[in-house]
């Protein structure tokens, strides 16, 4: 994958190249393709999930018969040498109603790379039992608004508790702020979009405390449960939503993403993720966070849904153009944890193979902590303006360490301010050059999800080494989209791209190629 | 497995052992030994069905938390060499309730054998649908006697045609036989020892003409299908008892082995089959075919039920005696086709992995055609004797190739038969001194099943194949156990043991250590 990699005996190039022809002789049923690919003679291994078939002529035969094989979608591929002909690939995928596995022996012998084993397996993922919690849910099913009949019937949404639902209420995940709510008498032009094309809302879900936190913990109402890795916090701000999209209770999350709230409650629960550029989609009738950086997009566990779900939002169509090159920094990767980046790159190797984009190492030339550190002073500063009235007439309202997080804000000065726009310009401005190139591919999260035990200290490691991966998409106002492919051992984590700006239509269309329809 | 390749640079039998220490560490769930036989580091890998965990550190934490692994039992073990120090090994395992499969790459480094990546997966068997079809069974249900609460309750018997079933007659597979015989008034002692354990006959299934073929095709009835091999024959001649357990629509077959007729039915449809040391298990009351070498025995799928039924037919128990090798012989093994002996060669791996009884090649200085003379010669002597005075009677009651095979029977003269007498004689002194040295291993069948449309060739083919490898124990008079672990591609063929005279209930033992109790 490295440049500096090209003079290594090992045909990397090659060998992925062999196994995505395999992909798509597979999903083709080209069985001559096939039986090339695979070495000929009596030494050969296919086995399933039961049975081994010994010799080409058998495995020839056996693919000759079974009338194609199940659509899969790769989700991690990871490579290890045997020896610089011999490589072992094991290939994690989706499919229809589950996931599946392959693992191949591959070896280059006269230039040409040829399986002469290979494991495939494969099971049904029971539905997971909807949970209707009040960690969860403020409001569940009461104002389920009925839409009309379009390309999203029958498709559940789950709303932040920051978005107006007419007729109820907007809480802020603040009780105090509840009590002092109106009731709203408009649905947020961003639900309506939703609804006006047929779905319907499953409830009004949780969110963290004015949406100023990353970690999905709310002492008031407690913390969602995260099916996808028990025992562990589901992310926020979109708290609530997430999990409920996790768990099956709610097939869409319609959410925020200021600093990543959408984003790592979709790298902890496993789930699809989309922040739109900034200002396409309409903020009206959202309670604020911080205006520079507000966007309202999805999360979902299905990608399919996703996208149509993020089209109509948009009410736009993609235009068919895909990225030159998926773009990795390894400044970027750094900012994970080792086993966290290794997990997104397996993520990122799938996607390339599945897509046929080349991966391309590249440069970032700034440095985290300054482009952080902007982004926060600005969050800050806005929050502050936005609610600095609110708690100071009611400083109980929210928790210690949230509080604080406002409280920094009001001790801002104008200049502190101003130094952090001319920052984030620079940064901005460095992004969108570097997007001319391909759509930059990233850790969605420095880590899987926190314990929810990990106390103070430990959420704060997680969201400061998140924020510096987040808050690039945030500063630079483009699009974001997160693929929930990385396990840290059974532990979802993200793989995240950013497109140019207004390339969101076609960045949700990405998700047709990848993924079940 | 050969000795000239004891300067192979490949350590094959450190790689077994370590191997098999794997096994012994899985199914005691011994948490240190199996870490220690994985490669340490992250690049280590280790899949199930649907997912990998990435890392010895992921690798040992599941392995703490799951609280150990299904019961597996190893059946066919297959070893590719990527170079002298890594190997990929397959594993193809029974489970309780259905079967497995792992595959390993092992590397050797610093002298020891450590796995790097692994992918295991497994699915259930859904239980076939019984078919009580005609050409399976002549009487099904009716005559079900009911037998005393043992051992055996609840075991359903499919009885062949030629042994005495109280109140009912004995049809020998041909409708005139069946027209002519007397109603029973007393079980065969055989059948009887099943009931006294509390089995119950699930019905009387068809055999081939008089007990005379091995190919389970039957003019006057059909011939059974046999579902673990969809389009092929079920072997004979206790081809309908076989069938009917196959298809899971009993769980014994009570039959008779004169050339093989329990061994090529088990063969044949994936069943484990004992063909007892001449002389223990009662004749009386079973329809001769050669008393010379006449035996009654079982085929089941299960290889708990075959021991459970065998050590009741035998009335005896075991002495917890074992071979002190398994004898492999090239010549023995070159009687079948080369990929039946390559899946009985990966069986054999199985089984001595399983054991840890080493794998020993010997020399059999004995020529195959002439052993398959004499054992011939004498057979049709003795049908001869017992049926020519009904096939004169009813010289249409047979088809044409089974009237055939009775009158080469009545031509021999008496000189030629006591020369195949004498030459039986050295084939079985000769097997009983190897027998001292250890159980010997042979393919059950020269074949898999032939296609049903095979025509009178292939199945003459097909028949003087496999006499060649089945007569061997029916001279010895040594008892015989088929276990059905090979696959020439998706078709099973049986691994067979002889072991010496009268240590049935050792072999018949044997089942409960390297199978589903």
């Amino acid at each position: 994958m490295n440049a500096e990699l090209r003079d290594d005996p090992r045909d990397e190039q090659g060998l992925l190249e062999a196994f995505a022809r395999y992909e798509r002789a597979l999903m083709g049923n080209d069985l001559a393709a096939l039986d090339d690919l695979f070495a000929t003679g009596e030494a050969t291994l296919r086995a399933d999930g039961v049975a081994a078939l010994v010799g080409s002529d058998h495995i020839a035969q056996f693919r000759a018969g079974r009338g194609g094989a199940p659509a899969r979608w790769l989700r991690r591929v990871h490579v290890r040498w045997i020896t610089d002909h011999d490589a072992y690939v094991v290939a994690e995928t989706d499919r229809v109603g589950g996931q599946g596995l392959q693992t191949q022996w591959w070896r280059q012998a006269d230039g040409a790379w040829r399986v002469h084993a290979a494991h495939v397996s494969g099971g049904p993922v029971s539905a997971p039992e909807p949970v209707q919690d009040r960690a969860t849910w403020r409001v569940l099913g009461g104002p389920a608004v009925s839409g009309a009949a379009g390309p999203l019937t029958g498709v559940r949404v789950a709303v932040k508790d920051l978005i107006a639902v007419q007729g109820q209420r907007v809480g802020g995940g603040v009780p105090t702020w509840l009590e002092q709510a109106p009731v709203e008498t408009a649905n947020a032009p961003a639900l309506q979009r939703l609804l006006d094309a047929g779905a319907e809302v499953a409830g009004i879900a949780h969110t963290d405390e004015l949406a100023f936190s990353l970690m999905g913990v709310n002492e008031h109402h407690g913390t969602p449960v995260n099916v996808a890795a028990p025992g562990r916090v589901p992310g926020g701000s979109t708290s609530g939503p997430a999990a409920a999209v996790a768990m099956g209770a709610a097939d869409v999350g319609l959410g925020t993403d200021t600093a990543g709230s959408l984003r790592v409650p979709g790298s902890y629960c496993g789930l699809y993720a989309w922040r739109p550029t900034h200002g396409v989609v309409p903020v009206d009738g959202v309670l604020p966070l911080a205006q520079h950086f507000d966007t309202v997009g999805l999360v979902a566990r299905d990608a399919g849904v996703l996208r149509r779900a993020g089209l109509e939002l948009l009410g736009a169509q993609p235009s068919g153009a895909r990225p030159h090159a998926f773009l990795r920094s390894e400044l970027l990767m750094s900012l994970a944890t080792p086993e966290t980046a290794r997990a997104v790159d397996a993520s990122l190797l799938a996607l390339s193979v599945a897509t046929g984009v080349p991966v391309r190492d590249v440069d970032i030339d700034l440095d985290p902590a300054t482009w952080t550190a902007a982004f926060r002073t600005v969050q800050a500063a806005q929050a502050w303006a936005n609610h600095g009235e609110f708690l100071t007439a009611n400083p109980d309202a929210v928790s210690a360490s949230v509080a604080a997080r406002f409280r920094n804000g009001s001790e801002l000065s104008p200049e502190e301010v101003a130094t952090a726009r001319e920052v984030i310009a620079v940064t901005r401005q460095r992004l969108e050059e570097l997007l001319a190139q391909g759509w930059l591919c990233l850790p969605s999260t420095s880590t899987p999800a926190p314990p929810v035990d990990a106390g103070p200290d430990g959420f704060e490691a997680a969201r400061t080494g998140t924020l510096q991966l987040t808050t690039l998409a945030s500063q630079a106002g483009v699009p974001a989209l997160g693929l929930p492919w990385g396990r840290v051992g059974p532990l979802p984590v993200g793989l995240c791209l950013l497109a140019p700006q207004g390339s969101d239509a076609d960045l949700l269309d990405l998700l047709a190629r990848i993924a079940p329809a």
